[in-house]
């Protein structure tokens, strides 16, 4: 028995090992194909609600940035930078974007805006970029959109590479002090607790890339001075707080623990020397989940929910969601089939007080969810055929 | 808005605190009545798998005890002893049991047979004794089942009682050494770190309640000699390990924080110094959720999911879930009507794999899970109109 359990763990490592992130039908319930809808759900606190499939035909797609015409920009990971203007999917992909890697975990991931996109069209995004020999780095990059081409594109970071496929994910997110924040996969080795590199950290920079000299470890010898915080393992969320403008990420734990981190400057999150979870094949990352000097997560789960995007809805379309935090998980405990939406509800002083499990019947990846223009709710599905989905009240 | 989540928490905490372990419809989705089934569900690891409705009219039955003739105990949490035999729920309760308690938390709870059931008749059972003054405690008592009636009835242990529904729940297993294992709710004020208290223990009994002087704090003074370990919130389930022998136990931790412990004699499980939960207005019960000279659990959930029933699978009847561990949730995060059945995989080290959820869209607070005898599994749903439930491969 135990023998068995044993090598079925062994097997669930391996694949976890190599596709985290990614489906894994290895072990989990039969998915069935995303119907056409619209699927109504009863909720907790906001009665039903109607999820209405927008578009579909998105290959992984990975995030969503609103343009002031209140179209949408979409990543695909293969590396397509798509357009849903009026809920229709452009055939055409813009052009311009430097080449990405899409073997194994990354990709062509977040999209941002800057604050003055209007004026300067400057679009930011952060992309698993290929480096010699196999190796590759979450890296950023920005360019001005024209129309359906992206031109003067840069990279304006380009961390530490690594082989394998650990650590590939970046999100980026400008702050309300006009500063660029990109996130830096960090489950490598001890790469997440080096200060000289990139890598498992939060980084803040001028919307030029450049290095802001009140980074907290500016001229700390042995830092690199982009540095904003440390000890992250995944950041798959990097948002900033709509009404306190203070910048939260959600990342993800190994075997359990998946957090939601407040984000304070110069400080420590602990990966991989305090974490609530377990390595795939058992053993406790550490023996105490948390410890004095570094940063106890505002959220954890366990079982881990395979947390993706985040957002703090702030809309009038769903009064009793105000404030709520809205997670998209892809995956609970390891078992494929069990992605969906979770809520969290939290007090005035930022105490977790309930979560609530939305959509589990539609059994989807969900890897993006953000608050439209409109106040509805906006997913993606991280799936072959991924698709669109929002979110609307039905009663 | 946070105004709006903070009086939504407030209202969600004083229901609890005067209903926990008890439906709460305040904040939840519709729960439908359960059908007439049977239902087949797609598992992760087992195939299909079909849930029959044996028998319903169960009025919030509580554990199962099998007896030699295959037939079951039933306890009904109104202080009714109920007998299911062939699958037909006997009308007429069994007769001699002592005045139940059965306002609020708590009332009829567990019933174990003795080892030597056959030879002696022995049932013990525990349940909320109503003492002076309004106030109860989880008591343990023992009688011989003749038929349709228990004689011979006495109280075994009969902790401090307080005012109030907190720890008022009671769980009886039988170790291999032939000792009684009594636990008793221990979620009042600090009583749990008392060791001149009852509640809030797991306490060591010979079989006609007698403390046996390899107790481990047998003569240390200021300590009851009954206690076998201690800090314990509030057990609903206590069970013995088939193949080791070990005993298990979980217990619900408050908003957040549910766990399953490995029992080890002598040892402190820290409530309410240590947990992973939060008071229901929000604030953490501990900074850290563990600490030095404390056990930390085996399995700890966060959100919690009103831990009930366990039992660990040692059948033929479905191979791939030998030696898992399953256990009957009532409610997740809060939220009424989430109640489902949880599977633990375990590797060869005890270290948790992985979770999977179960028959969520049944939609049942599930309070009891036991293997029978025939290698199938068996559940109790918490509700008024309460359903015996058989699980059995469907492919």
């Amino acid at each position: 028995m135990t023998t068995g359990s044993f090598l079925r763990a062994t097997a669930f490592m391996l694949v976890s090992a190599v596709a985290i992130g990614h489906a894994q039908q290895e072990i989990g319930v039969p998915v069935p194909p995303l119907g056409n809808g619209p699927f109504v759900f009863d909720t907790a606190e906001q009665g039903k609600i109607r999820v209405t499939v927008v578009t579909r035909g998105l290959s992984h797609p990975w995030s969503i940035a609103f343009l002031p015409d209140g179209s949408m920009l979409i990543p695909e990971r293969a590396g397509r930078l798509r357009i849903v203007k009026n809920g229709v999917l452009d055939p055409t992909p813009i052009a311009g974007l430097l080449p990405v890697r899409t073997d194994g975990n990354g990709g062509l991931m977040d999209v941002a805006l800057h604050p003055r996109f209007a004026e300067n069209r400057l679009v930011y995004w952060t992309y698993t970029k290929p480096v010699e020999n196999g190796k590759g780095t979450p890296s950023l990059a920005r360019g001005r959109l024209d129309a359906h081409t992206l031109t003067d594109v840069k990279d304006l970071v380009v961390p530490d590479a690594y082989e394998g496929n650990g650590g590939l994910n970046g999100r980026v997110a400008f702050g309300r002090d006009g500063m660029v924040y990109f996130s830096t996969g960090g489950n490598i080795a001890k790469v997440a607790q080096d200060p000289a590199s990139l890598r498992g950290k939060i980084l803040r920079l001028r919307d030029d890339g450049s290095v802001p000299p009140d980074n907290p470890f500016a001229g700390r010898t042995g830092y690199r001075p982009e540095i904003y915080t440390l000890g992250h393992r995944n950041t798959l969320a990097l948002i900033v707080h709509p009404e306190t403008g203070v910048l939260w990420n959600n990342e993800n734990g190994p075997n359990g623990g998946d957090e939601i981190n407040i984000i304070v400057p110069g400080r420590n999150y602990g990966w991989p020397i305090v974490s609530f979870g377990r390595e795939y094949p058992g053993p406790r990352i550490s023996e105490h989940p948390t410890r004095e000097g570094m940063e106890s997560p505002l959220v954890a789960w366990l079982p881990q929910i395979a947390a993706a995007g985040m957002t703090i809805y702030t809309g009038d379309r769903f009064p009793r969601w105000k404030g709520n935090v809205f997670v998209g998980s892809m995956r609970v405990g390891g078992i494929a089939g069990t992605g969906h939406l979770e809520r969290i509800v939290f007090n005035a002083k930022t105490e977790e007080i309930r979560r609530e499990s939305m959509l589990n019947d539609l059994r989807q990846r969900i890897r993006e969810v953000r608050q439209g223009p409109d106040g509805l709710l906006y997913l993606l599905t991280d799936e072959d055929d991924g698709a669109l989905l929002r979110i609307e009240p039905a009663s």
